[in-house]
């Protein structure tokens, strides 16, 4: 008789299920499949602020409550897999609607429904990058997301209902025009911690730390990998002299991290040429960064977790052309430690 | 012995088979495989602007031809489908560099000839999305047709002997500035009608009208589809305070009314959930067109169809994710009504 | 027992074979898998600028030594696949950070480990595309090339130790405002022959009759499709009325002439209606070129190989829709007279 692991005890509980699905939802915005991961993570949000962690919840519950009305496969709802894109979803429409990007400002009623229907949308979606990058073994990530956001946040400046005249200030790159090469240790420590922050829009690097400890509870590799990612990162931005505060902000680091997760053990066997692999893709995407922020500038839209989404895809679908990589596909993928000693030996 | 529908009389005939597939070539801009649409429609246009009418006529006519020419699949072509693409090319090209955008200016031999060679164009890249959606049981809407615009119509700021001065004007949402929550009955009634003509670029409720009959006659389900996309966009334009002006041309709605006929008993039976997953995706479509504006604004292009493709297309790309929908692959849908009858069961 | 032919005498040799793998990845640029090519080419651009030279030639290395240390396909290896990506961005990165963009200048240390990574990166990615197009049998082309240059040019604007001040000056359609239709012999014989020379950012127009040797050497036909694709580029140019200066820089040619090599008897059998496809995709592309540049101005980016890339692609992936082409397998693809003796029956 198989024992269940210890953090799937209510991932099949009549009641108790829901809640952990939740949980687990917001987990997977950094892969972790794993209820402590989410309710660790939802508490640094919380610690930062209320407001964006009720907010977290509430845009993690429709979109979950979505998949289950259009009877989308359970084992995925179960997963947390129809969540992470609206966790994101919710928290990034308040920030880009607050005249306090760090806190946030609580929503009106128009608002609500509108990160109701794009929630919603997300997962409405979802089974469509499945469709289109399944039969490589490529994970959709957050692109959901990404293009949710990209498709609902322009419509806001055609609206007078919802303000955004303070939207998308703190997140391209060319907004930026203070003193350049002025680092200090602060320039490092709050660049690389709040990178990790960043992956949930949150200004505070204790969130940060919160974060990492939500990831390092389930994987200690997935958590040194985003700790790589977004120290390389800042690494980057400080050898070419990029902008003291976009690095400090954490700006840099959040795609870089992960790509980083993503390449180094989760979907790729953790061995020498995948830590290669993810290393090259943590100094790619921070690159990524800065050059998407380039092209999105004119239309005023935020890059998000694009670069870390474009350059993963480019990085996975390669996969089968170097025969040093040894893959994991995204339905067989767990923690980085579980993929080795599964899949490991095939070296 | 089978009989031949009533429809279908003249599909097969030597000399008046052309004119069948011309025809439908124009009612597959609205998914109708029927020449009595295609003509009602083409009535329509002529009723605003017989320049509209003749050279949409004309662009039809190449696109068919240019399949003829390089052996097309018969089938495809005598069901318009080489055809729609074209129609929309030579109204959009006389719309984007005429002065007078309501019943467009005689196009220079310059034009015609450029429009002659986008026509050509849309019919040699159709069966690229054949190849890439159709393992997908997705069809490529109106995307060649967008593609094809995208790619000719920037190039005529380089040029002098076609002048562009006036184009590009009233299709973006960004470009309208007048007063917002100033609406009437006529924003409805005009969003609505103008909503439908808009489709094929026409500034005049009459013709939106004369369309939505055009569709009537082969499916009632599809006009009340393109009814309910219009109408729900007006909603949501009115609901978060978009430019009257901009709603009464009939802006929001063309995408939207073309998003709920894909989704709502075309490409998925129409039941319950079909008809919620149309719904959502024309309140979807809707601010994706006023979104996808901000994004080509900076490069002064018009939006086109192109927001019912991407959420059309990622919506059916996403059918085989919930268990709810009945998919109807591309080459087995007809009506709504008949999808129902012979898909209907397995429901 | 097989002989070898003449060109692949040392194609595997352990020690020379190196040196004609990197010749071979700058000849793939314009698809010739010929050493002789490759060395008259980059004969070619040392004559114009040695700086040239040399960075193409350790570019082309880095990418190809990437390939070797993740264990690629070693055959793809050898006939230079993984090289012409590299060779493009190690001349793209020094035009466009040079003051002198005709011979360009010394790159500092930081750029030149920045060319680096990303010749690496192009490495990296080129088997996604593999992946992604494989099944359809259409190559990925320069797409590496264009997406590593995007994804890395743009993150040089906001670093400091890198100065791209004269960056993408001379790229984009839009930045020429000087006479148009003041056209002279010069215009046709500089839009030509540099029309070549631009495939490699050459504004030498020996430099594009030594190219065009290069391919003439290895592929006749190619070499007139090559011309072709040139000719009727700054034809359309010209009839439309384009800039003098714009067509004498060779800007619309160099995308015209790659797609017409491409649909010209390379992934296409050369008969009759490929050269009608060839035809119209090479004035199809000149437009696309023009437009593509209208899109990426706003961005400050520039079009690159971009719209070769996307005609042909498009037109490759829709070959199975017209039984009049005989398409022919990149693995199987080596010359325009070689696939026609060997598939040219099959019509």
């Amino acid at each position: 008789m198989p024992t269940v692991p210890f953090q799937d005890r209510w991932r099949d509980h009549p009641v108790f299920g829901f809640v952990d699905w939740i949980l687990r939802g917001i987990g997977q915005v950094v892969f972790q499949n794993n209820p402590r991961s989410g309710a660790i993570i939802l508490a640094g949000i919380f610690y930062n602020s209320w407001i964006y962690g009720t907010i977290c919840l509430f845009a993690t519950i429709v979109s979950t409550l979505t998949a289950i009305l259009f009877k989308a496969d359970k084992g995925m709802i179960k997963d947390g897999l129809f969540g992470f894109n609206g966790a994101l979803i919710g928290i990034a429409f308040v920030a880009y609607t607050s005249p306090n990007f760090t806190t946030g400002n609580v929503p009106n009623a128009y608002l609500i429904f509108y990160i109701m229907l794009c929630a919603v949308f997300t997962t409405i979606i979802l089974p469509a990058f499945g469709a289109l990058l399944g039969p490589h073994r490529v994970p959709g990530l957050t692109m959901p997301f990404v293009l949710a956001t990209w498709f609902f946040l322009g419509a806001l400046l055609q609206f007078t209902t919802i303000d955004v005249s303070n939207a998308l200030k703190p997140t391209s790159p060319a907004d930026f025009s203070g003193p350049r090469p002025d680092y200090t240790w602060i320039t490092w420590f709050h660049g690389i911690t709040m990178g990790i922050a960043e992956i949930f829009f949150q200004d505070n690097w204790v969130t940060g730390i919160v974060i990492l400890t939500g990831i390092a509870v389930n994987t200690r590799i997935g958590a040194l990998m985003a700790l790589m990612g977004s120290t390389l990162a800042v690494g980057v931005a400080v050898l070419y002299g990029a902008h003291d505060e976009a690095i400090r902000d954490g700006l840099f680091g959040y795609n870089a991290a992960l790509t980083a997760m993503a390449l180094g053990g989760m979907f790729l066997v953790f061995n020498l040429p995948a830590f290669l692999y993810a290393f090259i893709g943590a100094l790619v995407t921070a690159r990524v960064w800065a050059s998407l922020g380039i092209f999105l500038e004119p239309a005023g839209m935020p890059v998000l977790t694009s670069a870390f989404v474009f350059v993963t895809w480019l990085m996975l679908l390669a996969k089968d052309g170097f025969s040093s990589l040894i893959p994991v596909a995204p339905a067989d993928a767990t923690t980085p430690e579980d993929n080795l000693r599964r899949f490991g030996k095939s070296s």
